[in-house]
């Protein structure tokens, strides 16, 4: 339950202390944690405070093999193996917002994760001020299960908040793709949250605590729930899924180039792909293995070997005719038909029940973790919507794509240096 | 995948040899399972014969303790222990259906059920006649995950059998309570089935999997999603879930009065009940304690004890007010309070993300078991609707009625007394 006695009163205590993560910032003027929680806004940051937040405590519930540590150089969520669930929650901040309201939001949300991903409560103090909610206790007795929260940035972020300037130009809205039927309304956003975990009844309650939070600065726009097989591998259409996939490492952003609240961050392109599996349903099991450019049964290259052989682009028949069809999925999402472009795959299925014309809602949300969309997603994307062979039996429904900025230390909290830079 | 060789050929073996349930039905003429597979309908069942399937086999891949045994004097889903995964789903049969029709669907249902539930995949012989559509093999590599499908039927589905006659007075549709704000088009339905599985990709696939052998007989008319918690047993109101709950097997149909395909069968409600979180949320913890008439922390009644500890709707304070006020949900809820009706309840939460006003789209899929909803559900849902105070924070949105039928045992499906008889 919420401990209202949790530390406010050492707000101001040097964070630094048992921090494992980047050096503190130094020489600078610190802002009250509670000033900035309670509503001090861009008034609190004015000058570039860093924020500190108490000494957290453990309450020893969560079993260590349940907790992803939420503190480090990267977010948690990125590199983690997927979990069986998830939530994906785009929020768009209120017509009042600016700087320094966006940062209490980021401070308050940063806070509640990490009790969360603990197992721990979330503390009275970060309920908004002016709000009268508290929290119910829902988790009381159920572990975090591997629960990991994920924060990023759409484009409309930095308009919102004044830092149009500090905009990456990678972070430019995505270009629209011929056969793309997107809904606007489930796509973009101010904010992401990625919510991940084993239990679904932690991903929805944590998604409920995380708008609880967000009253009165910021509201969903959309709220997507997807998940993996337990022991499978496979999606849907019965492909066996992330074949191929780069180490996951190459998604991260590091180097001179890139701006310090992005270090060790990442950017993620979320499609919500809709599979039309009435149709696909009725292929001929050897016609969906040449839509594909795989084999059904183990995921091996038409061209032989196993999953993990290398497909043999150049294979042909006696007569002539390719191994993999020029239009196979596996070819046109080729790295070497993308001059290397690489994206790792941490998708998840979805099945939200039944349409208004009797098919199922159900299908894939894609999610692609790189270091530059303009060389990774949008180019194998562009190549993809000019041909492939899987992309009749899908629609892609939704677009977005979020800078997801590096990981926090104890007593900080997501985007602080781009907020208070 | 499909194994064409799986035993059609012995299809007309009789299923008595290895059965464990109850002993075969003497002295009836045999259909052939292939003829009404095949679309013999109620051609094949004149005389009323007794389907036979062949032997069935193990492929082995299921690991036993994730294996929920399909057959038995019970449907499995009704005393098995709630997974953390549940798809609920009403069909409704085909403007030309009959009762031959509706028995040939439920036989391919049952069967398919069968091989899901051990961890095979559904052979081929099962699909639908004229259809094109075949196993994409989803599940390959995926245990079955404790599943269990559950199917009932509906007051309608008499009527559209031709068996208006053989519907139980008990299964009249439920009379509408007060406050009740019902979507027609998610409640009610011919047919129930109900997919639980401690996976939420193997729920998923089985609902697609039956949705696509009911090509040509039956509709999807509603789909919903719900799960519990891994370790928890709260609600998404905060609630402890299941308190005082019956014993399971008093939901459960016997006597002489019971038709024999409802023997050890029994009858479900299902309430999509919406919970007002905003709202909940707000209200002062010892208020919400007052509102159910227990301790948030552990779940006893404001009477003391623990959870377990019997309520004492007599107690109360030195000024003579009642300990359980007069309209909180434990007292209006008590067998005492209702003449001594019991519903043996198997819930789930939802969270289907946002509605359009901007409020979670979240709740409980009540679930009650019972053998007679005229003294179980229906006295209890009038009592509540007229006054609970938890009523407020909630708002029932759809509603059905289905008997559930006792089990099978090899080589027989689902309501075969009734469509046969």
């Amino acid at each position: 339950m919420p401990a209202a006695d949790e530390g406010v009163a050492d707000a101001d205590a040097d964070a630094s202390a048992g921090q494992t993560g980047r050096p503190a910032t130094a020489g600078r003027r610190r802002v009250s944690r509670r000033t900035l929680l309670a509503g001090g806004g861009l008034a609190a940051l004015a000058g570039g405070g860093t924020v500190t937040a108490a000494a957290l405590r453990s309450d020893g519930r969560a079993t260590a093999s349940a907790v992803i540590p939420f503190h480090g150089p990267h977010q948690a969520g990125i590199l983690t193996p997927r979990q069986q669930h998830v939530r994906l929650a785009a929020f768009d901040l209120g017509n009042r917002t600016d700087r320094g309201r966006a940062a209490a939001l980021l401070l308050r949300w940063t806070s509640a994760a990490e009790h969360l991903t603990r197992g721990e409560a979330v503390p009275a103090e970060l309920e908004p001020p002016g709000s009268r909610a508290a929290e119910t206790g829902a988790l009381d007795g159920s572990a975090p299960a591997r629960l990991t929260v994920t924060f990023g940035l759409g484009p409309t972020f930095f308009d919102r908040t004044g830092l149009t300037a500090a905009r990456p130009a990678t972070l430019a809205p995505l270009p629209s793709f011929p056969e793309d039927q997107l809904d606007p309304a489930r796509s973009d956003g101010d904010l992401l949250v990625q919510i991940g975990a084993d239990d679904a009844f932690v991903t929805a309650h944590v998604l409920r605590t995380l708008q609880r939070l967000a009253h009165g600065e910021a509201k969903l726009r959309w709220a997507m729930t997807g998940f993996t097989a337990a022991d499978g591998r496979r999606n849907l259409m019965g492909q066996i899924d992330g074949t191929n996939n780069p180490e996951p490492a190459r998604a991260l952003l590091n180097g001179p180039d890139v701006p310090p609240w992005l270090e060790g961050g990442s950017y993620v392109v979320i499609r919500r792909i809709r599979m039309l599996l009435d149709h696909w349903d009725t292929l001929p099991p050897t016609h969906r293995e040449q839509v594909l450019g795989r084999r059904a049964a183990d995921g091996a290259p038409l061209t032989g070997g196993t999953e993990r052989t290398p497909v043999d682009l150049a294979a042909a028949r006696p007569d002539g005719v390719p191994v993999i069809a020029a239009n196979a999925h596996i070819r046109l999402a080729a790295p070497a038909s993308n001059h290397g472009a690489t994206m790792v795959r941490r998708s998840w299925s979805f099945h939200d029940g039944l349409r208004a014309d009797g098919t199922p809602d159900a299908g894939l949300l894609f999610m692609a973790w790189q270091s530059d969309p303009r060389t990774g997603f949008i180019p194998v994307q562009q190549r993809l919507s000019r041909g492939d062979a899987l992309a009749r039996y899908l629609v892609h429904e939704t677009s977005a794509l979020f800078a997801v900025p590096g990981g926090t230390r104890p007593g900080g909290y997501v985007a602080q240096a781009l907020l208070e830079g």
